[in-house]
């Protein structure tokens, strides 16, 4: 029998001696490199995590402890552990579990987390709930040295500084993020490694914690040595623990970005647009004549197409300010004001850390400085990383100019508009689809959208960016119900309902408009507010305003009414 | 002729001797005094900042060189200093200039900022920009150590550690932000006060930047010193400078959190609700009989009516996280999980700070925490304290029910339910006005609102909150047209347009809905979709979504149609 088959909770391994931990970690490391290799999946943070978490278990008595994950995308062999191996073992069951902790699958869960940077804050108030209702269990965050450098991971550091009680932060350090890590803290971490942990530069002690260092972080003695010490802190402390980011895989562990996170099957993955070297071509071809374009991204320069290869060539003309979305926004501000052609390309999800730099950095200083917003839109992913709610955001802040192109053609006369003009900033929502049509002009496409006139003044349906394809089936299946082509648009400009079109639109007895994002706070919103305002019939379409969980796109557009068959039977349900 | 009647522009200061520099900052002093007693203002911090300001247009020379200043509440002698000073002189004049930086008043102003931790950020943006340009000019970011803790101050200088380049940091270390600091970087600061700045626990250098120590910050040729020594640094250095908040004013000197800040002719402050002992007496009477109960705020208790007296009463139940709104939102959403009832006071601009957060670290867990949102609404404040986006920016986040009581009563007896219940978070929108009405149960309030049905189909007039004020004078105003009584509507829930409350008022002919907010992503919007698909004529009335600087509200209202008489017109020109 297996160690693994013998493990059904953390309990289990309780009794276990010192090499039968370390057997069962490499019997999870040979399952998981099966499971990811087959599912794809975070393959070289697991990899690296899987000796930390069996000791985290065997010192720690979760689900009475607490161990808050940040990201928890390396909680593979947590979940192993915590009753759900099933999932990670049996093909059968590899859909069980999501990539991330989720309390609905698990008492050991404390949080459902899929941005980075937030373990220190929550488990700070685990901790200070704790100590209000008298409690006495440990709490533990497990952050990943690429997480410090975002903003509310410092500030929790600050506050975890000041603490008086027990907390362990447990840094997770393998000298990556998801890219290499960028900024001033990584050589003093690794001024801490080579000097085992007695640099005089220690950022946990700048921030009043006290500090442990691991070295051998994929060594289980050493790091149930060092976790029982930590534990019986009664102050907050940050074990710092060295490990090996892909362990155990040679792909991973050699290819430590692209080792991240494996497709299935092995096959190449990229995750932008479905087109996703074009921005990148363009930006590069530009910037071969344009010394001042500046191109900005925060810790996830893969997932938008920008390739090792690509950021060389692209030499200071390229930032990764790692994960520091907020930083990124000011910095693009400060340096299209200063007249550089600044663009910042940054993910819908992870845009939510920037409102406020939106508002107060970029818009209100009216710096010509362009977002490009990656994965807007409907996705199958889990909740944290839904891409429908940028519209709501961005487009109701004063002073941003946001854009949703159609087709390639569209995009990339907008692209280079927007880093040619000096008025302000500009959002614009890269398409998900690719889609080609006519070369318009930037001019034309901002003046009135693309609007193709109906003889007819029964319907107008409206598509918003990538939505204009679903307002074109909308339309087919319209026609082929015997009824005259309706007015299709595609208003371009999403941060506004322009007088005119709302004045073409109101001459329709019916306006449908579709966007790829909530409703609430949407931009058919907007449209409606004109619409209601003169009575006209408007049936705003996109997606509810709560938390799904991978759901199949296909099936959120029949909910939200989306599909050529809905949207003909709900304008037929009208007559 | 005095020393300041010489100064027209930082030119004239270059060539004065230090007593000379020395006179002039007494000069200043004395005017800031006097103009900040006459108008309001912010007292101690600027006091503070004088000699500092006066060394840096003598060491630098804007405008081509760029002093960026966090806040930039601390400015008044750098606009004495830049052609403004019959603002500070000349009764006549006081109003010529706001309390911020602001490009539209003066070239030697890089941006409008109002919202802290974000000089760093902003200050490498134009640096960066100045490289890719050929620029030669030096950048300085201008920081307080308050603005330390905030999020985007630490990525900031994470940044930087890592930047290759010219970028001076100039902290002034007063020991406090506005309230006393509170966060383990403080420790540090206070090792590297007493050690000359040479303790070992270094925030600076641990983040790879550069590092000098001024202990004299308040004297002209030691700052003129240490400036000249760090201008000539190639890449970033932290020049920490030790000031004394509110020097030179007696009161000021002595009451730090009280004397940031003073109202005309010395009148006491409060600037949170009108009626602002209100919610701390209600919490501590509660906390008095539920040692769970949690009261959380980012460095402001003061403006939300948190006094020292009532921290003191409240001891362990109270936290001051200091500027660190994110980590804020995490803390209570992790002391809500562990079962304390915790509460979040937060100022409408500042909790924009927090988008992700109420709808990752809070929402998407269910966690019952609180969030009082004060100054949300309508205000004569410049554009970066701004109140009026709050609503669009929470109520489209999934999963927070949102709350805009009307009286006092209403909104007691939602805060209470608030703490009590365990389904999810809850925001609450503090009403800015004092108004009374008769008890009302929380779960009537939540099941329905506050309806006042008319026997008459005409009309309905919806006022969210402190609007119900608006929408009652409305209806005054339209009965004395010798129309029958419109149907009256506070909805109280805002992150949703019910399905009965639209079913209310589609059986109208006209809707009209008034709200303290933006229109755009508004509540007023939710119930726009809802009633455009029934094709009922609905009167969206709001802020337009623009930034606007210190307009009075009456006339904000007017603009808006919001008065009685311009919603009557309205109603009548549909007629």
């Amino acid at each position: 029998m297996s160690m693994i088959d013998r493990i059904h909770s953390p309990q289990d391994i309780k009794g276990l001696c010192p090499q039968e931990l370390t057997a069962l970690a490499e019997e999870i490391r040979q399952a998981l490199v099966v499971r990811i290799g087959a599912t794809g999946g975070h393959m070289g943070s697991n990899l690296g995590m899987i000796e930390a978490t069996v000791a985290l278990h065997y010192v720690f008595d979760s689900p009475r402890d607490k161990l808050v994950w940040d990201v928890s995308h390396q909680t593979y062999t947590h979940k192993i552990l915590t009753g759900r191996k099933d999932a990670y073992l049996d093909p059968a069951h590899y859909a069980d579990v999501s990539g991330y902790t989720n309390p609905d699958e698990s008492a050991h869960d404390p949080f459902m987390v899929g941005h980075t940077s937030t373990a220190i804050s929550l488990a700070l108030g685990l901790a200070k709930g704790r100590d209000l209702l008298g409690g006495k269990e440990c709490v533990v965050a497990v952050v990943g040295d690429g997480a410090l450098s975002g903003g509310e991971a410092l500030e929790g550091l600050n506050n975890a500084g000041a603490y008086d009680g027990q907390l362990l932060i447990l840094l997770n350090d393998n000298e990556m993020s998801i890219a290499p890590n960028h900024g001033g803290l990584y050589g003093s971490l690794a001024a801490l490694r080579q000097s085992g942990g007695k640099a005089p530069n220690n950022l946990f002690t700048a921030f009043g914690l006290e500090y442990l260092y691991v070295e051998q972080g994929n060594d289980i003695s050493a790091l149930v040595e060092a976790l029982s010490r930590a534990k019986e802190y009664t102050r907050p402390v940050v074990v710092h623990i060295h490990t090996q980011k892909g362990l155990g895989c040679a792909w991973a562990e050699q290819n430590k970005e692209q080792g991240h996170w494996a497709n299935p099957g092995g096959a190449a993955r990229f995750e932008g647009e479905n087109n996703p070297t074009f921005t990148a071509d363009l930006l590069l071809s530009w910037a071969k004549k344009d010394p001042t374009l500046l191109a900005v991204n925060a810790a996830t320069p893969g997932a938008v197409g920008w390739t090792p290869e690509w950021r060389r060539q692209m030499g200071a003309q390229y930032q990764d300010v790692a994960i520091a979305e907020e930083h990124a926004v000011a910095l693009v501000s400060g340096a299209a004001k200063r007249g550089a052609h600044a663009v910042l390309a940054i993910q819908s999800s992870f845009a939510q850390r920037t409102y406020d730099q939106l508002l107060q950095d970029l818009a209100l200083n009216r710096s010509p400085a362009t977002v490009l917003v990656y994965f807007g839109g409907f996705s199958s992913a889990d909740p944290t990383h839904a891409g429908c709610y940028d519209i709501a955001m961005m487009s109701n802040i004063p002073g941003l100019l946001c854009l949703a192109p159609h087709t390639q053609e569209e995009y990339a006369a907008l692209l280079r508009w927007s880093l040619q003009q000096t008025a302000g900033p500009v959002v614009i929502r890269v398409p998900q689809q690719v889609v080609h049509g006519p070369t318009s002009s930037a001019e034309t496409l901002l003046a009135q959208g693309v609007v193709q006139p109906s003889t007819d003044s029964e319907v107008a349906i409206v598509g918003l960016g990538d939505a204009f394809t679903y307002a074109q089936q909308a339309a087919i299946a319209w026609q082929a119900e015997g009824r005259p082509a309706p007015t299709l648009v595609n208003p371009v400009v999403y941060s506004a309902a322009s007088p005119a079109l709302v004045e073409l639109l109101s001459a329709h007895r019916t306006v449908v408009c579709l966007e790829t994002g909530i409703i609430e706070g949407g931009y058919g919103a907007k449209l409606a507010v004109a619409l209601a305002e003169k009575g006209v019939r408007t049936l705003v379409r996109g997606a509810d305003k709560r938390f799904i969980d991978r759901e199949a796109v296909t099936n959120q557009l029949a909910r939200y009414r989306m599909t050529p068959e809905a949207v003909v039977a709900d304008l037929l349900a009208l007559e």
